[in-house]
C-alpha cells in the first residue's frame, strides 16, 4: 500500500446549478488538506487530491479516505485539522461527518 | 463501503511535458473503464472516475483501485477489458501492469 490513508476530494460540479461538491468549494478543501499534511510532514505516508464525483452529491461537498472507504459529507473548511488529527493520524473516523453509504 | 472496487485514474498534466499520465490518455481510460462497468451491469457495487495526480507520473498513464491500494502503470485502451475481468470482478490482480509502490 503506497499510501496509509489516500483522501479522494470531489471537486465535480454539476449542469443547471444541481446540489453539488463544486470545484470552487472541492478545491478549498483539497488546498487546505494539502496544507495541513504538508505542515505536519505527514506526506509520505498521506496523500490528499481532488477527484471527480464520488456519487454522493446531495451531501456535498464530500470526500472519500481509503482504504477503509470512508464517506464524508458536507465537510467545511473548519473540518480539516479535526479530519486529519482524527482519522489519517489516530484512525479515528470523525462520526459526526461520516455518511451512511 | 460503499464500493467493492473504486478505480482512480489520474487524468493530470504536468507542465513542460514532463512524463505524466496526461488529460487525454486519463480520460480515454476513464471513458473505457466506466463504459465496460455500464454494460456488464457492475456500476453499483464498482465504480472507476478521474482523480488528480496519484504520484507515479513516470508510469503513466496511470490508476489505483481500492480498497486494496493496488496501483497500475503503462495502461493502455486494451488492457482495461483484462483489469475489469481479472481485478475488479474476480478480485484477481493483473501482475504484469502492476506497480511496485
Amino acid at each position: 500500500m503506497k499510501f496509509k490513508k489516500h483522501v479522494f476530494i470531489c471537486t465535480n460540479e454539476r449542469p443547471n446549478g444541481k446540489e453539488c461538491c463544486g470545484e470552487e468549494r472541492g478545491m478549498a478543501l483539497v488546498e487546505l488538506f494539502k496544507k495541513e499534511i504538508r505542515e505536519r510532514k505527514l506526506a509520505v505516508d498521506i496523500r490528499a487530491q481532488r477527484a471527480g464525483c464520488i456519487d454522493v452529491c446531495a451531501n456535498g461537498p464530500a470526500l472519500v479516505v481509503y482504504p477503509e472507504g470512508v464517506f464524508y459529507g458536507k465537510v467545511e473548511p473548519a473540518d480539516v485539522a479535526e479530519i486529519v488529527e482524527s482519522h489519517l493520524v489516530n484512525d479515528i473516523a470523525v462520526e459526526r461527518l461520516k455518511l451512511k453509504v
